[in-house]
């Protein structure tokens, strides 16, 4: 805060991005909860008071930090990441004192767990199938809303934010999504913030009233609507989507997660007038492409494994699905049914790692690397093909028909490395208190790409109640630094760590500093 | 061959670098034989008819080639990948006969498969241990023998052959092994290869001489040494190191392996008096600093998993070392003992499987990605985090002092790709015919880093019998992909591809040319 800025301050209001974002974040949280307060009493519920003793909490904390603070006129990249991830850790704990205050979840860590899964997406839960029987019904609602925010959250930051600061190489690729120019961040954001948040509502009403229409109740519809516009994958029963065994709305929410994983800004456009956008992307072609061949490959592997046609069709689409748009649900009736991927033949297995890795497109909800960064590398590995038939020709890498700056391609192979060792460091971890190696890596694969189910012992009809509680706290940090892409994350800590070393700095004053 | 070449033709042989290369690996490869049937004869072994008659057939066959051809005047990089894959070929093909003809091995593809392995230095075996008591002396040196004759043309391949074709971005990193600057392949290619030749005589001596000090028999010592110096990782006992259960063997082989996993060209400037060129290489501290770091983490592991000290350390180095230098001899004494990784601790587990994919260092027999190129990619990974911090500055890619130009940190990025990809997609296949996901994945990571055992139920106590006969098949081709560097195997396939293209349109007149 230079001299300058003081003397410019319209108000005694601390010019501070985090505080104000924190704020307004919590704001809208508390809202949410009055929502699922008024849901619990109208499904008679005994979890009001909870829900709005949690909303009063958040709301005072909300309105603090919004009121006494402001936007500064000059913010720079390394606010906004600090901003961005103050934001989810605040949302985050507020959203677990519902679980905490109603008593469904009774372990402070575990209920920051599933705030967590949520506001990320990734809904990857601690809860057992007796814990969905004793929760209130507003309760599991919120579990439902934090996705839904989240979601909101995501598409912001995934659209406006990120590229704009650069992370990944993502904010040079001018080809495919040409935006606006300029220098200010704030009013940018706010105008695209407000044009894809129409979208992702549109999407949420045509979602709740597809759903609706199959015969699932409101209830069901809703809470299901909130986690595959926002690629979430909690559901509102303990067998997720399995739950309905119902052919039409596997359908439904396979048409809605395919939506819900490609770009945001595609579907933008192509409301707008231009539906010609979709097939002009290259990379949503490969989303698409990728997920017939996966569900190609692994209908034929199931196939091969004595399921029925029909069986081995559904089961493979609906998980293809889940896992390339990151959503996470799961269409298992029971453990070792049809749906259930971690009793599958191995190859099959194989190809659903692949996917979670990959996740589905940028500018989406969903998490993963992304299509366009795993495109990207592909052809980086392609051209060393070719280039060594012809080592004197230059081979630029393309995307879509303009060929990529060097330095993007590079910074892009730097974030796939980046990902690869953070998700591979932290299996490490979690086999450290003995999971097993396919239970440990897919489980970090699952929190970095915010997928939701893990293989092993951690699959879809499993819950991560399995990993011990540090191999939990990691997964959950693992879910925050893939939900942000990595940097904000990463940055913020950092910068943390430096305020601090400044704070100490200043009060050992006889300290000399370097 | 154009025009002018037919005229400076000195005589009619046939003017083709991949027979004259593929005629004089065989004559060495039959000279190998015809040691093995002496020492199969001293042995008073059974073996002594197919060795010869094998030595007999290669001879023939490597004659005809060699005398049938020479070096043309003028070779195009293209034309040394097809000559390396084809010797690479040729010698595996020949080197599967003894197998065959004794008797010791029944089914041609596992005969080829235990030659291709061995050729590779990889060290997987299809041998039981009731096939080691049948084996006679002289096969079993022999199969000892191939792998130091794959060492050979390793280390021609990797330090003069491939840099200087740029595989993989090597070829113009400059900073750490500066190379002579002429652009004729082949007198380069000599004389480097004849210096390092005399490195790894030297090495195969002293390491004969210092197992036969330990009281182990000049076989054994001399079959151990030929594994040793070419980080092959076949013992001449079914239960390879283990079979001697002593700690100053497993010294000796510690050290050994080390020096064999390093890079020739180091090896080779030290004796020339230069001892800190080791110091002064990154990679070279980068490689122990693994080693040590990986020896410190699964010792603590193994401890914590009830180990005694003693033990841990010496089977935390042990197996540490065989995997980061791609040897891969193990020190098990029976299945479940101490040195038997494949039943170790989960996270020790995911340790060694990550230095299968690394691998030793570049211009060494050892396999993998080799420590120079997963030092770069990590830079690469650590500079994006700088980057979202002080995005405007220019941060280059240091190895040692000097930057790396972009397009060769790119490059480097394209192989790691390329070898993740292969990787990948080969374990999907390796996992069709139901071998758990563990057991083929790190099948296909041991493989294509010509490591020898892998983990699950391909462990170092278990052999590669386990996987079916077309997933031993693709292991054996991932061996020779691997073993030279993706390149020459993937071109040399487009290459005969073409060529069989364009030979068929030459029978069918009538199709019109696109």
């Amino acid at each position: 805060m230079t001299a300058t800025e003081v003397r410019m301050a319209p108000s005694r209001r601390l010019p501070s991005v985090w505080l104000h974002m924190v704020g307004l974040s919590l704001l809208f949280v508390a809202a949410g909860m009055v929502l699922c307060a008024l849901i619990d009493a109208v499904r008679s519920g005994h979890a009001v008071g909870a829900l709005m003793a949690s909303a009063g909490l958040s709301a005072a904390a909300g309105a603090l930090c919004f009121r006494g603070s402001r936007i500064p006129a000059d913010i720079r990249p390394k606010e906004v990441f600090i901003a961005v991830s103050m934001s989810w850790l605040a949302t985050s704990a507020a959203g677990a004192l519902p679980f905490l205050l109603s008593g469904l979840i009774g372990r402070i860590d575990n209920a920051l767990f599933e705030s967590i899964s949520g506001f990320t997406c990734t809904g990857s839960t601690v809860l057992s199938s007796a814990d969905f029987d004793a929760a209130s019904p507003g309760v599991l609602f919120w579990r439902q809303l934090t996705q839904w925010f989240g979601g909101m959250g995501i598409i912001v930051l995934a659209i406006a934010v990120l590229p704009f600061l650069g992370v990944g190489g993502l904010g040079l690729i001018r080809a495919e999504a040409p935006g606006p120019t300029s220098d200010r961040l704030a009013p940018r954001v706010k105008e695209t913030a407000k044009r894809l948040w129409l979208v992702y509502l549109g999407f949420t009403a045509l979602s709740i009233a597809a759903l609706m229409a199959t015969g699932i109740g409101w209830f069901d519809s809703a809470g299901l609507a909130a986690a595959l516009v926002s690629t979430g994958g909690f559901a509102p029963e303990a067998a997720s989507v399995g739950a309905y065994d119902s052919t039409i709305v596997e359908l439904i929410l396979v048409v809605g997660m395919i939506y819900g994983g490609a770009s945001f800004t595609l579907h933008y456009n192509a409301l707008r007038g231009r539906p010609g956008v979709y097939a002009r992307s290259s990379e949503f072609r490969m989303y698409l492409g990728l997920i017939l061949a996966g569900t190609a490959v692994v209908t034929l592997l199931l196939f091969n494994d004595g399921f029925g046609f029909g069986s081995a069709v559904r089961s493979a689409l609906f998980n293809v699905v889940t896992l390339a748009t990151s959503c996470g649900f799961g269409n298992a009736t029971a453990a070792g049914s049809a749906g259930d991927f971690a009793v599958w033949a191995p190859a099959a297995q194989v190809v659903l790692l692949l996917f979670m890795w990959v996740g589905g497109m940028t500018g989406s909800t969903s998490g993963g690397i992304k299509v366009l960064r795993a495109q990207v590398m592909g052809r980086v590995a392609w051209r060393e093909v070719i280039r060594a038939r012809l080592p004197h020709v230059v081979h630029p890498i393309k995307q879509g028909s303009e060929p990529l700056a060097e330095p993007v391609v590079n910074r892009i192979g730097g974030f796939v490395m980046l990902y690869f060792l953070i998700v591979i460091s932290s299996a490490l971890f979690v086999t450290l208190a003995g999971t097993d190696v396919s239970s440990g890596l897919s489980g970090a694969v699952s929190a970095m790409g915010n997928m939701g189910p893990a293989l092993g012992d951690a699959g879809p009809t499993s819950n991560f109640g399995i990993y011990s509680a540090p191999e939990r706290a990691l997964l959950a940090a693992l879910m925050l630094v893939g939900r942000l892409e990595v940097f904000p994350m990463t940055l913020a800590v950092v910068a943390a760590l430096q305020r601090f070393r400044s704070a100490t700095r200043r009060w050992v004053p006889h300290r000399t500093g370097s």
